[in-house]
């Protein structure tokens, strides 16, 4: 049955990798799964057709024959337990794999995403120059604490899982602010999941679709 | 296999059921699985005993035997996949449960926390009064989508789940700000999951320890 995730049609970051739809890529790439993406406008992702597949008008969705779903960790959870590659066998271990995803997009995320909504939609704002350090702080103790759970080790839980990819995937929303620079093992962490070649791949798939126009 | 798991020694709340605590005691009474309760004081949630299990010093953990968790997307998401009651058998309509999990923790209850953040961390700040209608906007935003999902139905997707549970749960952390009033079948189905008996019997749980001391 094809899996035909949606991704922008343009992303807003031009091609950094940062749109979620990479992220799911990534995940398909790593357990060996073809799909095909539909891209989707601005406008359209607010139009009914869209709502109906998403309810908050965004990207990606995942649709393969009868199943269809949206939000991100749920898509990337469901090709971790339908294919190997992304989960441990062993039940323990697997459970700890699941809470380092969760622990991604709802612990480590939150701040990240808050300096992105500073930066960009109050952006203009009088106190944004004044407040912006408040919210560094909060991201750098979370920083801090993921930099002494991992430690010197290669990934979060022994082998690579699909909680090393959404916490690489969301680490990698800093990389322009610089942030990372001051956690080096965070920094060689995330080049790790950059250098797997299926995340070279995903990335390589949106960069096609998002590049500048040449000239 | 006793479950035991951590919750505040006294919850910054006062006992209205916020901590996160209430979510895994909820789904817990859910499935009928008995639990064991170790509160942790704040001084102690930052030592290296408590970091070792939760190494973003927070509550709540979970522990069964040899199974140790922590992240409360993560925990709740353990007891529903193992007990009945919280996950459909249907392979698709368990899927979609799961995207409502990782959408209210993920999708929702971000610029939620945004407002609390806003609110007690930034009470202080010359810019939080004018910022304040900005935060709410993103929050009425992501209302607006939800109710229009939800329609009249009695939970998001066929019978109460558990991305009901977390879904009730973010949104309850609403409920003193008034901006549920706004969306009557939001704030109808929120009451839904507050009547239901395992929520009453996690929040009489929780109050039980965090109840404002007699006189």
């Amino acid at each position: 049955m094809t899996i035909t995730i949606t991704a922008f049609e343009r992303s807003p970051d031009g091609g950094k990798g940062l749109a979620r739809d990479t992220r799911v890529r990534w995940a398909l790439e790593e357990v060996g799964q073809p799909y095909e993406v539909r891209l989707v406008s601005f406008k359209a992702m607010k139009e009914p057709a869209h709502l109906a597949l998403h309810p908050f008008g965004q990207i990606p969705t995942y649709q393969e024959g009868e199943t269809g779903l949206f939000e991100t960790g749920a898509i990337v959870f469901h090709i971790a337990e339908r294919h190997a590659g992304l989960l441990p066998g062993n039940a323990n271990a697997r459970a700890r794999a699941i809470t380092w995803m969760f622990a991604a997009l709802s612990t480590v995320e939150p701040p990240i995403l808050e300096l992105g909504t500073a930066r960009i939609l109050e952006g203009d704002k009088p106190w944004t120059a004044q407040r912006l350090p408040l919210v560094q702080d909060r991201i750098r103790s979370r920083l801090g604490q993921l930099s002494r759970r991992l430690g010197d080790a290669d990934w979060l839980d022994g082998a690579f899982s699909a909680g090393d990819l959404m916490m690489v995937s969301v680490l990698l929303r800093l990389r322009a602010s610089g942030m990372l620079d001051d956690y080096p093992n965070l920094a060689a962490y995330v080049a790790r999941g950059e250098a797997r070649p299926a995340y070279k791949r995903a990335f390589d798939a949106q960069w096609a679709v998002n590049k500048p126009p040449a000239g």
